[in-house]
């Protein structure tokens, strides 16, 4: 059983995004829930100082997605950019030259670090920010406070902690992670209005972004993890890696480093049926519906492809339809 | 009498300059004495912070202008600019919009910025900056201090003061000025280098800038004026008005505030023989001779358009050959 359309005109949704993955996933379900309450969660895991400026690449792929910004090839950044302040900062000596902050994009960290050295804190400076761009959905950071994903990597004889970008971004994830750690999560408080959300939420989705490093970290703030769970709602969550194999990025790296296997079902068992209700599996994982549903959640296989919004407003319905199921 | 060749090799010059007119004289004087040891003083009084980050136009023009970075039509800012930065700032509301930073420039801002916030003073930023731009010069900001040329204008019925920037980028002089105040400049302290400069120089040269706002400020220095005035050498400046109008620019408005005529006699003896030597006035102006020298200070009348640096480099000898004959 589905929700009738009529339910979905006044659904509140609550969605744990991440960066590409989250913010193409929330354009299908714009989509798919054209009136629906939207609320999303914003990993800010991955922010990183840079130049003396504050930079939240997830909240910003988000914002930029879905006020019509983005880079399209890319998924991050910003369409028809320039690079020549960062071509200067280069001709100055000044680094990291292997984070690609674009001109435009420049604007909106100069923004965010003049409103947060005034005393704004994160989640008034993305509302203002937001004002601009007219997500049509309440983009949250998971936290005011500043929380920093480090990969602990075994580099040059020794083990060091390294930021997340650092990680991602300039290695490639080409050396193994050894642990993953939110730094600063555990004094973290949610946002304002981030557990209000959830309390109020007639659906949470995790849509297929990195299990780890960004549902993983909204998780690991104190209190988000318990609001969900006792949230009374369903939780459906959709499966970042297919056939084995992480959808887009690297999940696989870190993934590992947290002894989670790169598969559909695992995944879902990492999350747990404590938290969630429903999964959906690309069709090529149908074999792992069974082992999913083992594990006391609700699971389906669909095509799980964001190839275009189309294709993902599709997935979208299907994940309010499993809510609808797990919730009858 | 003038300096021989051989003098202008290893003559100790030390500048004064504003913006524009400061940053092409010295083009001309490198040119005019290629192997002369020439020691900027910079003005700082313009300087503004903008969307948080401390912006330096002065010193900027002279560093660029030298540097070969220089937009060559406007006489400020970067050549082969963007504003990608600022159209984003505006897009988010956030101005002002009257002052022209483009992308290449932001990041001469953002390297400042960092490097002050890490606790480094204005004069160990600009020999960082310098480092690449090799302006063949040393460029010394006045002070590390900070002094702000502020603008008492009235306005809507009301005694108001606004940065100089206002002033003269925004309202384009277009109000009376009825004062003009280097707010800060009373306690400000010479940086490091600039009294040992002057104490050491052969020659000391004012080109021709604002006599207001750029080398006025700079010998509203506590300090500074007294080392020029007992330095024992050669001071000669050479007159930004000509024919009774300034050559580029608005300084009349601002010689008004301070109650000096805008002539190139009037310029010299508000400077006075206390400080100058030598004068050098345009051609047009040569009946002003007699009334220079009547107050004490040696005058000529030379060519005095900066058309290209041909003519510049003319002008500097000019200014160094009456600096050989008030010393003889």
């Amino acid at each position: 059983m589905s929700y009738p359309p009529d339910k979905l005109l006044y659904m509140r949704i609550v969605v744990l995004a991440g960066g590409i993955g989250g913010a193409r996933f929330l354009r299908g379900l714009k989509q798919a829930a054209p009136d629906a309450d939207i609320t999303v969660i914003g990993n800010t895991g991955d922010d990183i100082h840079l130049f003396g400026l504050k930079v939240c690449p997830d909240l910003d792929t988000v914002m930029y997605t879905l006020g019509g910004g983005i880079n399209e090839e890319q998924g991050w950044g910003r369409k028809d950019e320039s690079f020549h302040v960062k071509e200067e900062l280069a001709a100055y000596g000044v680094g990291p030259e292997w984070f690609g902050l674009g001109d435009r994009d420049f604007a909106t960290h100069i923004v965010r670090t003049q409103m947060l050295g005034a005393g704004y804190p994160l989640s008034a400076v993305t509302e203002a920010l937001c004002a601009r761009w007219k997500p049509g959905v309440r983009l949250l950071p998971m936290s005011d406070d500043r929380v920093e994903t480090h990969v602990a990597v075994d580099m040059d004889g020794e083990r060091r902690a390294i930021h997340f970008q650092e990680y991602w971004v300039k290695l490639r994830a080409s050396v193994e992670a050894q642990a993953i750690v939110p730094v600063g999560a555990e004094q973290a408080k949610p946002a304002p209005g981030v557990l209000e959300a959830i309390a109020e939420a007639d659906v949470i989705l995790f849509p297929p972004s990195n299990p780890v490093v960004s549902v993983g970290t909204i998780l690991a703030v104190p209190g988000i993890r318990e609001a969900i769970a006792e949230a009374g709602v369903p939780v459906v969550g959709l499966s970042p890696i297919v056939g084995d194999a992480p959808v887009r990025g690297m999940a696989d790296k870190v993934l590992a480093a947290v002894g989670v296997e790169s598969t559909a079902a695992a995944v879902a068992t990492h999350y747990g049926s404590g938290l969630l209700d429903g999964w959906l599996v690309d069709t090529v994982d149908a074999g792992a519906v069974g082992e999913v549903e083992a594990a006391g959640i609700r699971c389906r296989a669909v095509p799980l492809m964001m190839t275009d919004v189309d294709a993902t407003a599709e997935m979208a319905r299907q994940a309010l339809a499993l809510a609808g199921e797990v919730r009858a």
